[in-house]
């Protein structure tokens, strides 16, 4: 890579590698509230990129970012870069250019990684008789968003915990790059999994059922919520994975969940028709209700 | 490439080239006025980006967008993307995905292009003896912004004509590219020749001495300011390429301005200690001031 400074950075390739392209784009007010901690800016607007790229199987490699703030202060964006570099650091990224502006809070960051050609993890290939699983736990998020604004029961400690599901989510590259040749779809959880599953299922063509009894709910929300899905279903925010495989992969997605130390919990199956079906503990069906404040647009 | 609607977009990348990566961000009322038509927006937001990878003397390939907008009206969409498809088609840029959000008018683009290992054209490698080239004309863009805000003596159809320059600057993707092998360093000329030209002098560790009789300024400012240089200088958002080439390829320059068609004038020399003098058509010394009005932030 040549220096930053010059009119682009560039970049050797591995011949044997296809590139894999990703951007988020994080406004103020809009996908995080006005007095986010700066560090917290930061840390997400990579990590949801990381998401996108674990969610496709690939390694990431490059980031560039571009960043419109009011004004330029030294504090703000010391914490902002930190949070940036400590996840950037992490996962190996390099930071290789960007433009900044004065203008109203926002950050795009751009991610390109790598994975062996014609091995990235897609949405399309899901197979009637596959199971559906999804990582970690979900949830947490949408309880960290209430958390946050002093909403909801918790006590303080459960509060701080919920607010760094929301802040910090956990990008699951490692996962993603171990299910190349295992799952045969994979999305990554921004919108919820009622949403994302819908896309999944609609771009492999095919349907899915969903136990509720067998979501990897965060505790807090079996805790003070038990008889409610929405925040597991609609709140978005936990970029978690939900991915398909087939019966025959059970065993070695056991053996990959304890060696990555990751839950990854079955939650249902791949049907042949279309459409996405929840059946309630009490063997009813249940329609996944939304959760307000995620109005930003569609990706494009 | 998958189809846009997956996590990440999927490329191929041929193992003989290095990329090329740059990113720049238009931000509403500081990069562009907060009037001005949305196919200029679409066609500049790409044109700026073109620009960085023709000083690099890369061949542009894949193109990612963040763009946040305040409400998504059709007719503001479909003018903002003819104008951007429209240079998207010329230089062969593919548009591979992108986020959109809800918030104050902003556009990044973030443009990959590729060139042959270890051609890329850089700024820090002009040499002592090199003479100083400017691509087509420099200062329009500033009497462009003039007479976008109904400022100065035009008669219309120049109107016209300067405000095309402000808002559709001709990335000079070609010559970039034919320039591997023949300059040693290149900047495009997005701030000014007096900031740009300082940058690239500090980054090869030169100096530099341009005959202000010898810029190749637009000819509405010899036409109304005769005596002025600062739109040529200190305007900025020309995108002309500026760059250094050895004596010995003065004929083959030549030849590529003909072929090209377009003007490539010799404006100065580079020497061998720092900074950069402006002689005057009298033979004095001249110091550039600044134009007003540039007020974003470095690149990083």
């Amino acid at each position: 890579m040549l220096p930053i400074g010059d009119d682009a950075a560039v970049l050797n390739v591995d011949g044997q590698r296809q590139l894999v392209m990703t951007a988020d784009l994080l406004v103020d007010g809009v996908h995080f509230p006005e007095t986010t901690d700066p560090y917290a800016i930061g840390y997400k607007s990579l990590a949801v990129n990381l998401s996108d790229l674990a969610a496709m199987g690939a390694e990431p490699a490059w980031a560039v970012m571009t960043l419109s703030l009011p004004v330029a202060e030294p504090e703000w964006l010391s914490a902002f870069s930190a949070g940036f570099f400590t996840l950037a650091e992490r996962f190996r990224v390099q930071l290789v250019g960007g433009d900044v502006a004065r203008g109203p809070l926002s950050v795009g960051v751009h991610l390109t990684g790598m994975v062996p050609p014609g091995t990235a993890l897609t949405r399309f290939q899901a197979q009637p008789g596959d199971d559906i699983y999804v990582s970690g736990s979900i949830g947490g998020a949408a309880l960290g968003l209430m958390a946050y604004n002093h909403e909801g029961p918790f006590a303080d400690e459960e509060r701080i915990q919920l607010v760094a599901k929301l802040e910090r989510p956990e990008p699951r590259v490692a996962l993603g790059q171990r299910l190349r040749g295992i799952a045969t779809a994979a999305i990554d959880l921004s919108d919820g999994l009622a949403l994302d599953l819908q896309r999944l299922t609609q771009a492999s063509q095919v349907s899915a059922t969903v136990e509720l009894a067998a979501l990897p709910r965060h505790k807090l929300c079996a805790k003070y919520f038990p008889d409610q899905w929405e925040h597991a279903l609609s709140g978005g925010d936990d970029y978690e994975l939900c991915f398909t495989a087939p019966e025959a992969e059970r065993d070695k997605l056991q053996s990959l969940s304890e060696e990555l130390r990751l839950r990854i919990t079955r939650v249902g199956s791949v049907g042949d028709s279309s459409g996405v079906e929840y059946i309630s503990p009490d063997g009813g069906l249940y329609q996944p209700g939304l959760v307000p404040g995620y109005d930003h647009f569609a990706d494009l």
